[in-house]
């Protein structure tokens, strides 16, 4: 588990002067990883570290061979085109890495000189994703989420008998999971009209994103080795954005007994910047249950769970559709929520995944589920805004939308405040909608 | 679409006695891919072809640069520790290293006593996984299992309303499958009794085999370009056996709403040997629905799929306990079945997993889902021969099972028989159970 220590001293300032700015994500406390190139290079990705509006290229920083020991090695490993390696090797190779980094960046570093020839502008590169995604699972944390969406189809029994009990997850698409930027064809797939008395393929007009964290799992452990309470928080790399886009109509109709399939397989979006679980520290807070709920069962409960499990991170997700591109309106902010509401804490989510036995791997990614707060406006979906698609989201440009249409840009964005702490942030995720393809013959 | 060729030639014999012998699952006509080593090696895993009782060398054959154009750059790929490589490169390269090997493997080849040297017996060695899975897919493509399993839970309703239009399936977590002779513990999770007031965590007591079928992708498509069913067939490099095990008890309590999670993630296995969608050419048959039953949409429907998209692959499956191990009693077979009965083809399942856009990649695995036939004692499961747990199933030896007790050995066998065909197998599919792990404290 891991404390504060010298890196998020609210103090420090970085020798990058855009680091120092006030509402920066990147500010030096925060040292998040991404794997990126300059726009231009072809086959060049590299791991790389946010640094206020720069990136600092690890690949470069290698060659100058800075850091001695488990930082020299976690630096290397960094500088890879995935970060599996990195991942693998465990929180005190991390933590040595995230310590050499904030003492090379810090204002009056030795060799602040020799480090800027490492950094690149933000503005000219790209990213892929972090690492390759083995397994990727989806939990459904939020309970204000599965309330909302089991009113939709159980008024009377919105929640489920085990949702209190289970950290309710499901397997994902590791497949289609690409960086911020992705944009997809409206997925068609089968659907069916209530009073329809047969399914056809179609386009989904039922389109949705949902707002998530994701959780990308560090070491993970053997076949048949269930990792515990006490060991789970190791086993975090850090966090990112997720958007897990879904058709709700496919879903609808394809869902039982077996739950969401190509309602969610046909994309889903992650930030390029993974925050560190160390840079998290400062937002820790007690993980706490309402009055009358139960206890988690003892396999998913421990001291430091109860006392600092729970991450406050506040997210918002935002909407521009094409007509606002147009006119040069900036994306709209749909909602606000934060994932300290989350009824599992990220160490319950891995515990209860390797409970059974299951190995998780470096790289896996563990969505949180779209994370609803417990007011109506924090609502991580259209279809919780719109209340299943019924009542119209007026937009300030005039428009309108019960789910989303061809053109639309998703953008989410997470960032943390605490007293006494520097803001960080997750940077963004975005994607956008492109119109379904044509089927041949069409 | 592969159709008869020289390569299935009832008439062809092998230099390779053993492959000649009546009942044997791996004569000429059949020739599998599997990755393998000899016991005695380290690191040295490396792709080899069944031929008799031995497996042809493709890293030691590949050293003699045996063939010219396609067919050597096929060897190449198929020489290496996983298949991926050998599964992109899609039907001519796959249809070419299969002629070159018939050429090779033949009674009368020329160079046979070089290639001689490239044969290591099957007893010797050890196989690994023949693929990186990036991406497992579990279907639910028998109507005899999805009825029988939907009787227990909703006897007046046993069939979903989708059923009969969707080829129903879930995403399944790939990091926990292995190869044949996977031995794992018994899963604990969380389990609760309907008269309980609360679950709680233990060791499964409802642990179950399914019987599946396993297709293996081949090329693949990108992300957002839908395979047609004029494609599918072209999409699968072959098929293997599946033992997709299962905790009953853990799965009733957490798989609503999102399905089945860690009832099925902590282990599933499948046999080394892969047969090729060629080799099965002569097994194919007629893909019919019972009268009344809807058309496919048309999405779902080809000329050729009607005509021979059903495979006639007999399954069985045995048990071996530990008492009758230890009398020296070999499995005892639990159930015969046969993929024909499948109520989709594996084209429909590529193509339905791909219509919302969704890209499968060189080496993921789909699942058919339990086969279980027409016929109560066809099913393959203990669920259903159990009838969901209350029929103990009595074993030859005097032993009785309800699900699966600690130290069962479960054995899947598979082949395939035509008139005018010569007989191929697919080898089979092994896994043990072994005693859930105590738990820390325990």
């Amino acid at each position: 588990m891991t404390l504060l220590n010298e890196t998020h001293d609210p103090s420090l300032r970085s020798w990058v002067d855009s680091a120092n700015q006030e509402g920066c994500d990147f500010p030096i406390q925060n040292l998040p990883f991404a794997v990126f190139c300059r726009q231009d290079e072809e086959n060049a990705m590299r791991g790389g570290v946010a640094i206020g509006d720069q990136v600092l290229d690890l690949a470069a920083l290698q060659r100058l061979r800075p850091f001695i020991g488990l930082a020299a090695e976690a630096l290397e490993a960094a500088s890879q085109p995935y970060l599996n390696l990195l991942m693998s090797m465990g929180p005190s190779a991390w933590s040595a890495l995230r310590l050499a980094l904030s003492r090379a960046l810090r204002e009056g570093a030795e060799d602040a000189e020799a480090f800027a020839q490492c950094l690149v502008p933000m503005a000219e590169v790209r990213y892929d994703l972090p690492c390759v995604i083995g397994d990727y699972t989806d939990f459904y944390s939020s309970i204000h989420h599965a309330t909302a969406v089991g009113k939709l189809f159980r008024p009377d029994n919105p929640l489920l008998p085990n949702y209190k009990w289970v950290p309710i997850g499901y397997h994902g698409r590791a497949s289609s999971i690409d960086v911020s930027g992705q944009a997809f064809h409206r997925p068609q797939g089968q659907v069916k009209a209530p009073d329809a008395a047969e399914p056809s393929l179609a386009p989904s007009r039922r389109l949705d994103y949902e707002l998530e964290m994701g959780i990308l799992v560090g070491t993970g452990n053997e076949l048949g080795a269930p990792i515990s309470m006490t060991q789970a928080e190791d086993q975090i790399f850090g966090l990112c954005l997720l958007n897990d886009w879904s058709a709700r109509d496919l879903q609808a109709w394809e869902y039982q007994p077996l739950g969401p399939f190509l309602a969610k397989s046909f994309a889903s979006t992650i930030s390029p910047w993974i925050v560190t679980l160390e840079a998290l520290a400062p937002f820790r807070q007690a993980f706490t249950r309402p009055e009358g709920d139960p206890a988690p069962l003892p396999y998913l409960d421990s001291e430091h769970n109860r006392a600092q499990g729970a991450l406050d991170i506040e997210l918002e997700c935002c909407l521009q559709t094409a007509g606002m591109a147009e006119q040069g309106l900036a994306p709209q902010q749909l909602a606000r929520s934060n994932f300290r509401h989350s009824y599992w804490t990220p160490a319950q989510m891995v515990t209860h995944h390797s409970v059974n036995g299951c190995n998780l791997m470096p790289g896996d990614l563990l969505g949180t589920g779209t994370q609803s707060g417990p007011l109506p406006e924090e609502a991580g979906s259209l279809l919780e805004l719109t209340q299943g698609g019924k009542q119209p989201l007026k937009l300030d440009n005039g428009e309108e939308r019960l789910f989303l249409e061809d053109g639309d840009t998703v953008v989410m964005r997470g960032f943390c405040e605490a007293p006494g702490a520097v803001r960080i942030g997750f940077g963004e995720v975005r994607g956008t909608v492109l119109p379904a393809r044509r089927r041949e013959g069409e």
